[in-house]
């Protein structure tokens, strides 16, 4: 008996121009585009396997070894769903001997190999995962751009999590969501120069949920409509441009004013929404106090760092890779580590990073010292490529369809 | 021989819809309308005393007790020059008796009250103070309006000092600055009932400049245009109408968000600006679930307080008077003191605050506990009267010309 089984992996990503608010809560369409760069998948990854089966008596799904509800009308169960009926009209509606697929239920089983800890937002890497593997088990013909509509409905910006390099997830005007899909600008071949440290900040707070948060914003604040109509627009044009030209200095430049315009919305909400802490503003005021060195005449006049925040106090450092040693010894310095640097680029050798150290004519007093613990991991990765397809060996089901590996 | 001598004090304002960016950097011209509250002298207040002398051989200026340097073409020779041009325009020139003292040079002594470090801007309570006291000496015939277009040169906020109650500084169209004055909204004694309460925030960073920071904002932001055009001019209306109406959850409402608005283009500038740290943040995140308790139906369904920030960690919490006591409580315990609460209008009795307390249905985990000292001190004070004059016997200067008080 045939076994219908499909396992991929699928990245992270992290957006440079940010996305915040939807016009449509249930198609996830966005209020405005937005851009991102996709994150390594050696690194930092969901994997997902999917199993078709006659004998399956309802779809089930675990992540990271625990079986969670598939809500009737959740987000799950639409792309589910949604997948379930391309399998229908693209593949057995035109090949009558193709097996039945659409009519089985699926189990599914994804691990991300990030601890919830990370801070990272799993909903992106995960839906993207969820949506290649089912791809792969009904053997669709849809392209990665097809596919990120789908995506789209699981988790916003999951969409842009199906391509690799740098994507754009257009914000389109249809009312269906159709025109709401993830573009490639530039595959990370094209800039495979650019890396990414994540600083994992210490939070007590429990934040807002970002689906909660982005509502409140675009009922609440009077900045957003003109972020939206006037502000993204031209910023989607010049990133890219940016992107194409491989210019670091002007990508650092819109990145690191759209991380601020997007916090600056957030602020502009009632009740007002904090995601960065002092810890995350003393990263700021590190990578910007760098910039200012590095954009002296007699030190080449151009920015070599930018940072970026999502809906949680976490940095990310976008870099060119001949930058990472610097920005990582800048950061050790001002935030002690507790846990030693695991250094997959082997920067510093088998000294290790050290005590941290400032460059020349560095204003040291623009940040205190932390205690250590204050940012409690730093994660060095780059730009990489999109979902991957994993041989059969790697499967989370097993023979009897549930997870192999348990919490 | 006669001495001419005037001792006036001057009170401290505190912004409801926030003054940030210049239209014109040396007449001190607004890019925007602004509104306040003016503190009660008794209180918080700058005292000035000016002297005009044939013997003397230049002006000079004191700051608690300091001698500081009057520069040739800057904020205080300036509104020296102005006071001087009007008494000879509006007195010497009509009245051919009056002593020529637009000739003189003047001896000036200032003196706040308040310590630099409660952190509180003290140039709009000095430079109105300066100006009611050389208008006294020089029996000028002037308004408060009048004389607020002399002290907006030196300090823009300082316009708002020169009267008492709810204030506006009109930004004014011309390019001469004559229509950027202050006038006064409603008095003190239409709604005496507004208290306010200053939390003096530890802050170890030495912040930006507001001078420097809001012509950032206003090269930088591209959000402080559509503040400036869309949002300003209504919310001016709106809290001008909460005011007349003395409708405290509409004041509340458009002061908090007007403040946030404020660090939002702060924060929306390159590089951002950030004034308010985390434990602005948890007075902001307290006094939000303060009134969400309040604007349940069974609880009345309104506001019961207001937060706003100016350029610095400090919150100033606007608020009527019979709320005071349950803020105070609330306050102390998320941020207790280290010294016993000032108590100028005997909420507490002998027992005093205590450990502090929260009220029925208060979410006690919107914030942590702090250490003591975080918030170092708290000021309760209320709306007050614009500038007094003062008795010949609070003179700072004595008979030698020379102040009374040195630091």
């Amino acid at each position: 008996m045939a076994v219908y089984l499909a396992t991929t992996s699928a990245p992270v990503n992290i957006a440079c121009i940010k996305y915040w608010g939807k016009r449509d809560t249930k198609l996830i369409l966005p209020t405005n585009s937005s851009l991102s760069v996709t994150l390594d998948q050696d690194h930092l990854r969901s994997t997902t396997t999917s199993r078709a089966d006659a004998s399956f008596e309802k779809d089930r799904l675990w992540l990271n070894g625990i079986e969670e509800e598939i809500k009737p009308v959740g987000r799950m169960a639409t792309c589910i769903a949604e997948m379930k009926r391309l399998r229908k009209e693209l593949v057995e509606d035109k090949d009558p001997s193709a097996a039945p697929l659409s009519k089985y239920f699926v189990h599914i089983a994804s691990y991300n190999n990030f601890p919830t800890a990370a801070g990272l937002a799993s909903s992106a890497s995960g839906f993207a995962a969820l949506t290649a593997s089912l791809a792969e088990l009904y053997k669709l013909p849809s392209t990665p751009t097809e596919l990120s509509l789908i995506a789209r409905q699981g988790s916003g910006s999951a969409c842009r999590s199906l391509l690799g390099g740098f994507v754009a997830w257009n914000a389109g005007d249809l009312e269906s969501g159709s025109d709401s899909f993830a573009v490639q600008v530039a595959p990370e071949t094209h800039w495979p120069d650019i890396h990414a440290l994540i600083c994992v900040v210490s939070d007590t707070k429990k934040g807002t949920s970002s689906t909660s948060g982005m509502q409140r914003t675009v009922d609440t604040s009077p900045l957003l409509q003109h972020r939206i109509k006037e502000v993204v627009p031209q910023r989607m044009k010049d990133i890219s441009a940016a992107i194409i030209a491989r210019d670091f200095d002007r990508f650092a430049e819109i990145t690191m004013a759209d991380s601020n315009q997007f916090h600056a919305v957030a602020l502009d909400t009632s009740p007002p929404i904090f995601y960065m802490n002092d810890v995350s503003r003393s990263i700021i005021a590190v990578i910007e106090e760098y910039n200012r060195v590095a954009m002296l005449p007699e030190n080449g006049g151009k920015r070599k760092a930018a940072y970026t925040y999502d809906a949680g106090p976490n940095a990310v450092i976008y870099a060119p890779s001949a930058n990472i040693k610097e920005i990582v010894s800048l950061i050790v310095r001002y935030f002690p580590q507790q846990e030693t640097f695991k250094d997959p680029f082997s920067l510093f050798g088998a000294a290790g990073v050290g005590a941290g150290a400032v460059i020349p004519g560095f204003n040291e007093n623009v940040a205190k010292t932390w205690e250590a613990g204050s940012v409690k991991g730093l994660i060095h990765t780059r730009v990489g490529d999109g979902p991957r397809v994993l041989r059969v060996e790697e499967s989370l089901l097993g023979d009897n369809g549930l997870p192999l590996k348990t919490a």
